[in-house]
C-alpha cells in the first residue's frame, strides 16, 4: 500500500505560525512518528506553496498510488483547479484539517474539495493526518 | 473509558432506507463488530427520533462519560438546541456523517453542530464511527 | 386499501386556532365525514405536536400502507428529518395545507417535504384531504 | 357548471416533449377522457404559448366561467402579468402541474401565480387535472 | 392571576452550563425566589427539551391562564411551530431571554416568536424574567 | 407634437380589476377627458396584453413621435425586451404608474425600464398620465 | 393652497455640484420663476443638510400645510427618520428628484420615502418640481 | 439614582402620529406619571430628531448616570453612530420600543444598537419605559 | 443540411438600434452574405418581437431541421418557456450574441437559454452567426 | 497650503473612549503635535456628532482649501450625503481612520464615502492623520 | 498570422480525465490536426497547471502575437489575476471551453475572463478550439 | 531597518498596462527614486506573478525583515493563502494600492489581506508605497 501525504501553503510553517491554533510540533517531527508507527506501508510527504505543483503531484501520483491524505490550507475554501485534479484522478483523497475550520471565520466553513474526496475528517490536531491513514487500511 | 455512540432520526431505518446512500447492513449489527474490536472499553449505543430525546440523553451522560460519537442525522442541519447541549455538557463531543453529506443537497453542508464539537469525520460508511472512537483513544 | 391521514403541530387546534384562516370544523368531525364517504377503504387518523413522533409513524406504517396524507403544519418549513423519514419509506406520502400557504408569510413558501413527496395539494381548505385521498384512487 | 382547462407554452408538444417527465399521452386524448368523464358539466379546453393570448383567454372568460384549470407551463415562473389577470377576473383559478416541479431545477420552485390562485394541485401527472376538476365540484 | 413559566431547552442545565454567559444560580432556586416575591398571584413553572411538549402545554393552559412568561431557549431560533401555538392559543405571551442574543452568534438574532408575542424581554439575567412577570401586573 | 399613450397588460381591465386599486373609471373615458384638455396635441392610445406588440408598437411610432407615456403594467418588473425597444428607439418615453407601486409586493419595487426611460411619474391615480403628458409640454 | 418645497443635503450647491448631471441653475433662481408660475398659491421653500431639522420642518408644517414637494436627497437612501416624519403628519408628501435615480448608482434606486409618500416623479431635471406642484392642483 | 429618558425622531409626536400603533397619550403626560411613580429616584427627559444632539446628550450624561433608557426611534435602525456612543461611555443605556417592531416592516428587525445595550424591552406600549425604569432597580 | 437563423426581440432594428454597440448593417443584408457562403446548405431566416412565436417557430421546425443559430436577445435572460421549447425538440440549437454580454449590464449575464443549448457563441459581432453556423458543418 | 482635519462623531470621546481599540491620547494633544510638525502649512481642525454639520463644514471650505484629511467615524458606514458633499465640491478628501476596520464588525468594512475620495489610509493608530498630510504634500 | 492556443490546469489529463465530459482524445493529437488544418498561420501551444505561469506566457506573447485562444479551465472562475494580464496585453483572447459549462456546477456559470476577452465560445467539445481559431481569421 | 517592497501579479506590468489607471512609470524607475530618498534604510524589491512564490517570499524574509509594504494585485481579491502567509510570520505587512480599488469594479472591493495586515493606503498612485514606507518610520 502506497499513501501520499499531501500539504499545502504555509503547511511548512508548522510549528512556527499561529502555535496556539496549530501546535507547536514541526510535521516533518510529526511524518517521522507516523511512519515508524504505519511501517508496513510505504508513506511519502509532499509540500508545496503553489497551487500549480500541488496539482503537478496529483496528476503524478494520481493513477498508480492507494491514496492521498490532503491538507490543502487555504486553497481548500479557493481552488476549484485542486478539485478538478481530484476528479481528474483515480486515486481516492481523503481531506484533513489540523483545526476544527467551523470555529474559525465563514469563509474557510466552505470547502471546494470536500465533494470530490472521498471523505472528510477536521479538527484532532496532526491526529487528523493519523485518522485520515486508517480511513485507507 | 465510557464511550456513547448517539444516533439521530432514521438511522434507525439503517438497512432499508436508500441502501445505495446508506449501505445495507443495520446498526445494530455494526455496533456488535464495533463491541468487540474495541472490547477494552466500555460502549453504549442510543437512538432516537426524537429531538428532545438526544438532547435529554446527552444532559444525562455529558458529565460523567469520556465522549460521545454523534450522528445527529438531520438535526445536524436544523437544531440549534442539541449545539447547545453539547456547549452546555463537558464530554466531548464528535460529530460523524455515514455519507459524504457534501456532495448532496446543498441544505445538507451546513452544519449547527460542527462548530461546537472537538472533530468532524464524515464520508466513511459505517467506518466512520470506527474512527470516531479511535478518535478517542 | 389502506391510507393514513396524518397530521402535524397546532391541527389538534383545528376549529379553535384562527378560525378566519383554517375555518372552525374540528378534524375530527370532518375525519369522520371522510370515513363515511370512503367506505369502502381503510382510512386511519394521527396526530402528533412532536417531530419525533411524526417520524416514528412514518416508520411504523411506512412499509405496508399504501398512501399517507400529509398535513406536516409548522414542520413542513423546518423539518429535514421528516423528509428524510419520507425518503427512508416505500409508502408514497401526498403534501396536503388547508391554507393556501404562498398566501402567507414568506418562510411558509418553502417546503422540504415536498421535494421527496408524490405531490402537494394545498388552498383548499378542509377539501384538501378531500383530493389527497382521491389521488390514491 | 363551466370550467376550462387552460395550457401554457410547450404543453401542445405533450407526448413527444421529454416523456421521461411528462408521459406520452397527448393532451387531446387525455382531454376526451376528462370529457367523458365529467359529462355532466361544460369543459372547455385552450392552449397558447403566447403569454398576452393566455391573458386574453383569462379576461374574456374570467367573469362568466365557474373556474379555470390553468398549467401556466414555464409562464408560472416569470409572468407577473398572467397573475395580474388572475386577480383581475371574478373566476376562481385552481394552479396545476404535471410533475412535481419541486424536484426539478430551483427556478421552478418559484410561481407568481400561486398566491393569486384559489389552490394549486402538483406532481400527479396528468391526473392533476383530475384533481383540478374535482377541486370545484 | 395565573402565570406560567414555560423554559425551552437546555435551560435545566442553568447553573451548570457556560456560567460565564447565564451565572450559577439553578432556575429552580431563582424560581422560589420570584415565588415569594408575587405570593399573591398563582405562578407555576414548566420546562422540557422537547419542542412538541412544549407545544403540548401551550395548548393546555393556554385559554385559561393570563400569561406566559416564555423562554424557548434554542427552539426560539429555529420553531415555527411553537410561533403557531402561540398563535393559536389566547392567552398571552412575553418573549424573554437571559442573556442579550444580539451579542452573540448571528442565528441568535432572529426569533420566529416574537411577531406572535405580546412584547420581548431580553438581556437583564434571570431579572428578566421578573420584569416579563411586572409587564402582566 | 405627437404623442402615444402606451398601455400594458390588464389594463384593458380597468374599472373591472381591483377597483380600490385602480378606481373604477374605465382608461376609455379617462382617454376622452384627456384628448379633450390636450386638443392642441395629437393624442394616440394602443394597449396590448402582448409583450410582442407592445415591441412592435414602439418600433413603428419610435423614430417619428414625440414622445411616449408608458404604463407597461407588470411587463415593467419582468421586461428587459421592452426596456431594450425603449433603447433602440428615438423617442423618448415616460415611465407612468396609477398606483405607487412601492406601496405593493416587493417584485413590483424593480422596473427595468426606469433606466432607460426619460423620467418616472407614479401613484396619482389616472392623473399620472396627465402628468406624463405635461412633462413633454 | 399652501405648499412646501422642502429640499434635503446638498441641495443647496445646486449650479455648483456636478452640473452635468443637475444643471447650472441654482435653485433659488428657479424657486422664483415658480413663484411667478403660480402666483395664486401659497409656495414656500426650505432646504437643510440636517435630517433632524429636515424632521423638524415636517413636523412644524405637517398639520397645516396642503402639500410637500421633497427632494430628500441622499436621505432618500438612508433615512427611516424622515420616511416615519412623513407618516406621521397629516400633510400629503410628494417625492421628486432631478436626475433619473435609476440611471445611477444601485445604492439609489431604494427609497425609504416612497412607500410613505402621495407619489413620486423623477428624472425630468428642475421640472420634477414643476409637475409636483401640479400633482397637487 | 440618576436615569435619564432619551427619545429620538417622531416620538415628540407621541399622541399625534399613527394613534393606531402607538396610542395617544403624549409622552409628556406620561413622563409626569412615572416621575410620580418613582419619586425617590431622579429621572430626566430629553427627545430629539437629530442625531448628532442624541450623540451630544449621551456624551454629556454618559460617564455620571447611572442608566439611560432609550428609544432611538428609526435611528435604532440606521445609526452606527448612535451605536458607538452608547459604547463609548460607561453608563448603562437600555433600549425600548413602544410597539412590538417585529410585527412591522422588516427593515424595523434590526438594531444596530441591541449589541451594545445592556438589555431590550419592546412591544408593551408605554409600559415600556416603566420596565426599562425598573431593570435599573 | 437545413439551418435556421433565429432572431429574437429588437434584432429588426438592427443597423439602427444603438450602432455603437451592434453595429450598422441590417441583418438583412447580412443574412444574403452568408446564403452566398453557405450556398451548398439550406439557411432560412426568422425574426419575432413576440415570445410566443419563437416558440411556435422552434416547434415547427424542431424536429426535422439539422440546427438552429438562435439570437434570443432580452428573452435569453428572462424566458423560461424559450427554454423548455429548446428542450421539447430534437432538432440542436446554438446560442449566439452580437455582442459580449459579458461587458453589459449583470442582469445579461445570465442566460435561460444556455444550459439547454448545444454550444454558445458570443462577442463576435454579426461574425457569432458565421461561427454558429459553422459549428454544424 | 490650507488644509483641513475633519472629524465625525465620536471622535471627541478620544481617549475616554474604548482606550484599547483607540489609545488614551485625546485628539487636540495630538494635533497640537501635528500643527508643530507642519508649521509651513495651514492645519485647521473641526470636528461635530452632527452629519449636517460635517456636510455644511464641507460646503464652506470645499471649493478653496486644498486638502480634507476625513476620518467621519460611524458615518463612513451610512452616508451617502457626505459622499455625494464629497462629490460637490473641488477640494480632494482623504479618507483615514485609526484602526484597522476590517478587524472590526462587518458593516466596518464597507465606506460609502472611499469611492468620492482620493485616496484611503487605515489602520496606524493616529498616524493615520499624519499619513493623510503626507498624501497631499 | 500567430496565434497561441494556451490552455489550464488540469487539462493536460485530457483523454484521462472524465471523458465522459471531455472526451477521450488527448489535445496533443488533436493539435497536430489543427496545426495540418491551419498550415497556412503560425500555432503554437502551451499548457500549464500554475496560474503564475499562465500569467507570465500572456505577458511574454501578449504584445506581439495575433490572438489567444484561452481555455483557463477551473481558473475561468477564480481568477481575477489572468483577467488582469488579458486586460494588461494588447493581443485579443477568446476564451473557449470544451463542455457546456452551464450544464454543469453552478461555480462554473460565472467566469472572470469573459468581460475581459474579445468572445466566448463554449460547448462544442474539442471542435470549440477550432471555432475559436476561425474567429480570428 | 529592512523593508522589502513585495509585489503581486501583473504589477510587472507597470507603464504598459492600462496606463489610464496606472500611469506610465515603469516600478524599476520609481524603486530607484525610492531607494535614493530612503538611503539610510536597507529597501528591496521582489515581484512575482505566482501566489506560491509570493508566500515563499514572506516566509523566507518573514522572521527577520522590519516589515513589507505589499501591493499583492489581484490575489488581493482571492488569496487565502497569501493571507494565512502573512499571519503566520512575524514582520508586520502594510498592504498597498496604486489606484483606488473602491472606484473600480465591485470584486475589487473585498480585501482578504486587509484584516491580517497593519494597515492599508490605496489610491494614491505611486505614492501610496511611499506612504507605505513612511508608515514604518
Amino acid at each position: 500500500m502506497k499513501l501520499l501525504i499531501l500539504n499545502g501553503p504555509n503547511l511548512n510553517l508548522l510549528g512556527k505560525r499561529e502555535p496556539e491554533i496549530y501546535g507547536s510540533e514541526t510535521f516533518e517531527d510529526y511524518f517521522e512518528t507516523l511512519q515508524k508507527k504505519y511501517n508496513n506501508i510505504s508513506l511519502e510527504y509532499f509540500q508545496s506553496n503553489s497551487e500549480g505543483k500541488i496539482i503537478d503531484k496529483l496528476h503524478q501520483i494520481g493513477f498508480t498510488y492507494d491514496g492521498v491524505v490532503l491538507n490543502a490550507g487555504a486553497y481548500t475554501h479557493t481552488s476549484v483547479a485542486i478539485a478538478d485534479a481530484i476528479s481528474g484522478i483515480t486515486t481516492p483523497v481523503v481531506e484533513v484539517h489540523i483545526s476544527n475550520v467551523h470555529k474559525r471565520e465563514s469563509f474557510r466553513h466552505h470547502s471546494y474539495l470536500s465533494p470530490v474526496c472521498k471523505g472528510v475528517i477536521l479538527g484532532f490536531g496532526l491526529k487528523s493526518y493519523n485518522l485520515g491513514i486508517e480511513s485507507f487500511l
